[in-house]
């Protein structure tokens, strides 16, 4: 019975330990799951949380500019999943499993105070593009291209397949800077890349 | 002597614990420190890391759809606090300690293959505004703003005093939509107030 105090304040102590240690894991578990989910039928289930993520930037080209028949008229911000833009930094290359979305935004306002420009709307729509050897051996460069639409863009389809190569794949891998990606126009990844992990390209010499 | 096994393990056990506990504490603590700092001066010390921080909108005014000589030739990349963005999210307020950034980035290439108009170039420069009441309490709003710029955009000053209320404030304060922050043309912004803190707004009917 004498030590039956320490055992017990033993036994607490360690549970502690251990409840502890195990939520520290799935706090770090959760950096290294895929930012994608499939549904049961392999179709990507359209994906959120993304406005978390981070942005590497926006393209604009209005119809005006177009002849009243932009390809696309919308703003698109560009985001990359939080692990592969780490992972970008560290190696300047593109993980498996790199998930990047681009949310269509309607142009607004063209005049404020600030001057005559673009001001960014209403979300419309959102595309998707994941690379994985994977899920897409066959797909030029392994990356895979998504369509979130409908005209109501409240209410978006929940799961989507992939689209076709001929639609998004092959433009992206005749025209895009690198690897499928049309980092030639997002200035976040042109400073990322490669500048090491742990570092702020805010703070380098390549910003 | 017997018992100074079990002291021993208690003891390792309420180390490990502790040591534990406060890893976790200071991750929490992260999320709720400033995302500011200033020198012994009291001046700013340019904000890094803030592509990690939630971006909420680009507008775009180019000198070309102003006679040649636009009042903010860039395009403007704007970025919240992940903390003040997850209280935006929870209350529809700028908490008091709200950074938000504005990276300037050059009008890059007009063309692409997805069209005619407006592509990021360069880096250029970064402005920055806090909400304030401790240490702005004679600003409008309690907001001031920074301005870190130089020829070179590679190496912008370390720190800086705030702009007059005549540069930046009364503009905001006269025909921003909410709270001195041009909210109606950041749609990430307009879709996130009151949403929940923990609800992901692509995901709200407010999408």
């Amino acid at each position: 019975m004498k030590y039956f105090k320490y055992i017990t304040i033993t036994a607490l102590s360690l549970m502690l330990f251990a409840a502890c240690a195990k939520e520290k894991e799935a706090t770090e578990e959760y950096t290294e799951v895929s930012y994608y989910k499939m549904d049961s039928n392999g179709d990507l289930m359209r994906p959120t949380g993304y406005r978390d993520w981070v942005y590497v930037g926006t393209p604009v080209t209005p119809n005006e500019l177009n002849n009243g028949a932009a390809a696309f008229p919308e703003f698109h911000n560009v985001y990359i999943d939080p692990m592969s833009y780490k992972h970008y930094k560290k190696t300047g290359k593109y993980r498996e499993g790199t998930v990047m979305v681009k949310e269509l935004v309607s142009v607004g306002d063209k005049a404020a105070t600030s001057g005559i420009g673009y001001f960014q709307g209403d979300f419309l729509a959102v595309e998707v593009t994941i690379k994985s050897k994977e899920l897409y051996p066959d797909e030029p460069g392994n990356w895979a291209y998504y369509g979130f639409h409908t005209d109501d863009a409240g209410n978006l389809p929940a799961t989507q397949k992939p689209f076709g190569a001929q639609h998004c794949n092959i433009c992206h891998q005749t025209s895009a800077a690198e690897d499928w990606v049309f980092s030639q126009y997002y200035p976040v990844l042109r400073a990322a890349k490669g500048v090491g992990e742990n570092v702020n390209p805010e703070d380098s010499d390549k910003r």
